[in-house]
């Protein structure tokens, strides 16, 4: 049976979302229908409607950190069952557009138009549909509104601390960018033990919050004359154990770099790099026996981890209910992309 | 009591090497006084007489690859007795030229002279003066003429497959550059169980080596129209797991960073990049999950840990004897370096 509900959609690049009814058709075999109760808005979403993600089909509806009810499987799907709650997760494939369902076909219509998804998840509607390796079972007393920040940004930023650096008790580290997800870093880096957590962020704004999950130093690089990075090994002596870049600029990504210690240094790419661009480094940088990597989604590899994430979260291992400066009815999304842009918000989450 | 003997002095940059009678002072506290009976020759040696090395001084004796027998210790040595069998380990510091001993002094004249250090082991004389810190006792049996390509050849290029990789069994791996050090990674990637090696060089002449020490194809970029980055695509679906640079050029390392699996590939870089060199690529070949990392000298933590490689060779675990091309006379030496420059040699072993 077709839904008819609320969805945000993006008809042009570059345009603010329209509310719009939608047509939602019940989900085919190994596919889920779920209805969502809460909707974070992450810089990927913002990045996708400005244009600065390749391949994706107009219009579309965006949205990438839900969670919900499910409200109807479809046929072979065994993972999840109507009524329990469930998030959606993106793995994004970079040589695939995710702005159909597998099968190539669109479950969304309005106005007599086929809409396309997104990571096939599309969030930004009150029910979507998804494939089933798209949705996690979670603990079923787990405030929606607050874990939805696991389908993206805290898992990406807590993962790359956990699973990508592998950061070990007693090391430095360096964030370099204190929104939602450089946060996220900070709780992993804490988390995992480390004995020094430096932030560095050109928004002063953000160094109660970053205090807050653990960093133990704040700096801001506009304080300073010389470049960040020799600052940050003036204060360490060798350079940090760990540095993470959250920003997205390839300046900050070569300053992460060599501000790690050259023998044994490991620099973390979190920020999604601006399409098509080239960055320019002395790859004696890496020769002398530093580390730099990059990773999607914080680098956990199966759908399990997620779930287990939230667990740790019921069971108060970490907090980072902080990280949500504002919560909004659905309606006001482009108010809360609006948030996102002035720097004013870390994390909004959107409720149905 | 000084020794005089014979020596390889370098006393212009980019000019060939003379064969002098040096004298060798007496070791210093903590410093030990080698007899080397063989020396390999290195690129690195190559490198530093073209001037491509900073902070060198002139004149100096070069080489760093060497194996000997102790002739005197200075007080407070307890690592080595006279008599025993010893390979010259380097470990360069790259803030530190170790032009001179670590008292800012030099065991070395020659014609009135004094005459600098390299790496702090000057293998390209008969009789060195070296810090306690740079010998490590081999086993007693061991053959010089072999295993002195474990002060630094050998042990870079296994190392960069056994600890720096850390290539797992069943893996894929692609090796850019098939020299001495090349095909050395060539053994450590064999020995770690990788299913399949691809050797990759301009020079055909090197494959059957290659294949001889483990490599399951050998493949000519100058016979493809397409990049050599494609070509391993093709061949292996996703990328290899593991690729490593040795060639010490900057498109190659962009090339081997491509080849590698775009979720899970680790690139390292064990050739010298050039001197001031500036490398671009794009950051998104590292944010989708791709490592790129490099090491010193095989990333080897300790000095314990040649001396266990050496027993290793001894007990015949892998066998690198087929590395040597060329055994020669020490007063040959610049015989020697021709062989490397043009290819004709993986690694002439010098004796005295």
């Amino acid at each position: 049976m077709v839904i008819k509900c609320k969805a945000a959609v993006a008809w042009e690049v570059d345009k603010p979302l329209s509310i719009e009814e939608v047509e939602v058709a019940p989900p085919k075999a190994h596919e889920v229908r779920v209805k969502i109760v809460a909707t974070g808005i992450c810089g990927t979403d913002d990045h996708v409607l400005k244009g600065s993600i390749p391949n994706i089909d107009y219009p579309f509806i965006p949205g990438h950190e839900g969670a919900g009810i499910v409200e109807s499987i479809g046929e072979g799907v065994t993972c999840v069952k109507p009524g329990m709650e469930g998030l959606a997760l993106s793995h994004p494939h970079l040589h695939e557009s995710q702005n159909l369902m597998p099968d190539k076909t669109s479950r969304f219509t309005c106005k007599g138009k086929a809409i396309h998804h997104f990571l096939w998840i599309s969030t930004f509607s009150e029910y979507t549909v998804m494939p089933d390796s798209a949705i996690a079972r979670i603990d079923d007393d787990a405030p929606l509104d607050k874990v939805c920040l696991f389908g993206c940004g805290f898992s990406t930023g807590y993962g790359a601390a956990i699973n990508t650096a592998k950061v070990k008790p007693g090391s430095t580290c360096a964030i370099f960018g204190l929104g939602g997800v450089g946060l996220s870093v900070v709780v992993g880096c804490k988390s995992a033990g480390a004995s020094r957590i430096i932030g560095i962020d050109i928004n002063k704004d953000k160094f109660t919050k970053a205090r807050e999950l653990g960093a133990t130093e704040c700096i801001n690089p506009q304080d300073f004359k010389k470049p960040i990075q020799e600052v940050l090994l003036e204060m360490t002596g060798h350079g940090v154990d760990y540095s993470f870049e959250v920003v997205g600029h390839t300046d900050t990504m070569v300053a992460a770099l060599v501000s790690c210690h050259m023998g044994s240094g490991t620099c973390v790419l979190v920020g999604t790099p601006p399409l098509g661009s080239q960055l320019s480094f002395d790859p004696l940088l890496l020769f002398t026996g530093r580390t730099w990597k990059g990773c999607l989604i914080g680098g956990w590899k199966t759908k399990d981890s997620i779930p287990k994430l939230v667990s740790g979260y019921m069971e108060k291992k970490f907090n980072p209910d902080v990280l949500i400066t504002h919560t909004l009815p659905f309606d006001k999304i482009n108010e809360g992309f609006e948030l996102l842009q002035s720097g004013k918000s870390i994390h909004t989450v959107l409720v149905f």
